[in-house]
């Protein structure tokens, strides 16, 4: 990593520049375990709560909903960890992006770990009532691709490889194009029979939750090609031509 | 305000001192000012997409989805302001607490931008389609309520108003009971006469976006506290007892 701000005019001031630059790796490095910390606890979640919906597991949701909570810790600590180190090292340029990026990582986690414990609320709310049989396939569907995306992203972060982080940022619109078929699908299952509606509501969030999962994931790629250019993506997400003001996505 | 953190051990230090620390009020000024201007704009955004939803008006539910970009780039102006100045300044104590929560307001202000802008988007999706007429009422109630609390938090933050914030923390309770009844009422109809279940869908995402603003609202109040008294607020929120794995609320 190229270091800058750092002017070094003779040997005493190189010696303390050595022990400023290591600090601030040590602060770096801490930052970056907490956030793949938080980020591993993430992917489980979301993993667990789609698979609590998928079985009904009323007792697995119940524990997503508890872990939760470590992820609300972990963006704290990470927050705290991110403004100390900017207050005591004075990061610049790439030193200072990489504190911001995991500042704007961690909340975007924090983000996908509400989602994961929004859907497992409602696995607890469901439980006993009437399921028509046929509805898991496409939630299966869109959660297999947004973990994907999730575990592809905090890849491309961990690597700073800025090519795969686009290659998700890109993907996203498979998203939004499967969420809109399973809303339109579950609509239909409504209209079928009025004993789907309560269950189809609640897997009508579900799928907006895990559609907006990915929209997390695509947040984290936009950071990591700030990290890696120094200027934020200027282009449109692809999902925008769909949605701006012709609204095929909800 | 009691400043922190400066050593005043000479004259010469004293003028120093005096100007980091106008230097600091002045960026803290910059950065009031900013997130004024973003709480404004939130407030005219969700009560305009509230209004276009309960009008019909997709060409005002048009100019709220363009509006949301200008709520965009405050966050990123304040986002980038506000660690400039911890890098600059190194402020401590209740000056770094000023920073961090121009940081964390900026970030739920802009999630209040992304929700309005979600309910806007549903206006233009709804255009022509079946309007059952007697839905709006509730609607319109949880929206005036969501309303009133984030004026009222926003208002206890220029103040530094911790109690008026508590106040705001513990009334978001009514909002979830609201939402909550709602849904429910919002399922009826949609059993009653499958014609309404497209309309009725749209109408239960934009209920849960308002109910959502208030949590963000009550996030504001949150960072007050935060703010005033130098610790997180340890006690769970109102609504967890209600949420938190018994789910009466989704």
């Amino acid at each position: 990593m190229k270091r800058t701000g750092f002017n070094m005019t003779d040997e005493s001031d190189k010696a303390m520049t050595d022990h400023i630059v290591s600090a601030f790796d040590a602060d770096l490095k801490q930052l970056g375990d907490k956030l793949a910390e938080m980020g591993g606890l993430c992917e489980k979640l979301v993993a667990e709560s789609v698979d609590a919906l998928l079985r009904r597991d009323t007792a697995l949701a119940r524990r997503v909903i508890d872990w939760d909570r470590s992820i609300d810790r972990l963006q704290q600590e990470i927050e705290e960890r991110a403004v100390n180190t900017i207050a005591r090292r004075a990061p610049v340029a790439v030193d200072l992006r990489e504190v911001v990026a995991a500042l704007r990582i961690a909340n975007d986690l924090e983000r996908i770990g509400d989602l994961a414990k929004n859907i497992a609320k409602r696995v607890v709310a469901l439980e006993g009532q009437f399921q028509p049989p046929k509805l898991a396939g496409g939630v299966a569907h869109i959660s297999d691709l947004t973990l994907g995306q999730l575990k592809d992203v905090l890849d491309a972060y961990t690597r700073r490889d800025e090519e795969r982080a686009m290659e998700v940022w890109n993907r996203d619109g498979e998203i939004d194009a499967l969420y809109n078929s399973l809303f339109r699908e579950l609509l239909t299952y409504m209209m079928e029979d009025p004993r789907n509606i309560g269950f189809c509501a609640h897997l009508l969030f579900c799928a907006k939750n895990i559609e907006r999962i990915g929209d997390h994931a695509t947040n984290v790629a936009e950071t990591v090609y700030y990290l890696v250019h120094g200027v934020p993506l200027t282009e449109e997400r692809p999902k925008a031509d769909l949605t701006s003001t012709t609204t095929l996505n909800f």
